[in-house]
């Protein structure tokens, strides 16, 4: 097998693997199954992978990257501090709300992949989408826009469980889903507080 | 039995059944336990019950009232609002992450208790906790000192939020449970948020 072709292979396998563990879970797809969609034998996957472990790893590498690229796209908006932390709030909320994503996967299928390695990929996964915005959000501190907080925090944290702490209770009163003006606004209470001030 | 004593022995069984319930889950007692454990027959807990879940729901009602007195009291002291709120977050963080109480158990070991009824008692228990921060939220808002939100909002959602997510951040690298310091540093950005500016 030529380094060309084994490695165009190597990427097939972890697209197919993907769609297949995000449709099944973990438990739910072995080596066969993801080698009689590639339409490749075991063994050359194999090749490519110690086992099933180590390429549902790489998968989620993978993964966690594209979410990050794009949570950094999202973020590179012209536009005020604020609106690029909007922007990226909203991806963020598109991103992890995807049923058909390994994200989704990963995070409300935890059962079928509990182990303290998955929970180690999950974060890993989720700390390349937050990377971006805590970024951003470091920009905005070393202008001067906003307030420096204690070295234990971290202002992602508390954005993040602010549009929680509303999408929660908007799904247990109504069932629906953050909007983009839902999202906008808790971005501004984030900026601006909930304080009624003279302007 | 008269009524006198048929009170006593209710509430007598109510305390132990509690007690009981937050040491072993709900699958861990049987209506023997606790007769038991209040040295009186099974027919005597059922002449005050019907069965187990109408003793384990009575107990939860009682355990909610008693949260929900706790912080309506948090929130009575002199002070401004956001001191009020504040000591009414203190006084949730520290019921919540009391790990032997029943909260605790209806929170993290809801898989004891999964099912749809004990979900909605684990809601009631939860907003007769929260009802009382809202009022004062609702009451600051009629003063004019906070903005209003749309109508499917809740401040006390979002303050959640901010506390949750931070305190998530400090577990996961430091082990630590928020201290006074963070619940104040957090209600401040509740009320003021993260922008800087020239007072």
């Amino acid at each position: 097998m030529s380094n060309q072709s084994s490695r165009v292979g190597r990427e097939r396998i972890l697209e197919v693997a993907e769609q297949l563990f995000t449709e099944h879970g973990y438990q739910g797809v072995s080596i066969r199954k993801i080698a009689d969609a590639c339409g490749v034998t075991n063994a050359a996957l194999y090749y490519h992978f110690d086992n099933k472990e180590a390429l549902f790893t790489e998968v989620i590498k993978q993964h966690a990257a594209r979410l990050g690229a794009r949570m950094r796209q999202a973020g590179q908006s012209q536009g005020s501090y604020q609106e690029r932390v909007g922007n990226m709030a909203l991806e963020y909320m598109a991103l992890t709300s995807n049923r058909r994503s390994l994200f989704y996967l990963l995070r409300h299928k935890a059962k079928d992949l509990s182990n303290e390695k998955t929970r180690d990929r999950f974060g890993h996964v989720f700390s390349n989408m937050l990377g971006p915005i805590e970024e951003v959000l470091q920009e905005a501190i070393a202008a001067g826009e906003l307030k420096q907080l204690p070295e234990t925090y971290s202002g992602t944290s508390i954005l993040l469980g602010m549009l929680h702490g509303v999408g929660r209770y908007h799904k247990v009163r109504s069932q629906a889903d953050l909007t983009e003006e839902d999202v906008r606004l808790i971005v501004d209470l984030f900026w601006n507080g909930m304080r009624v001030r003279e302007e």
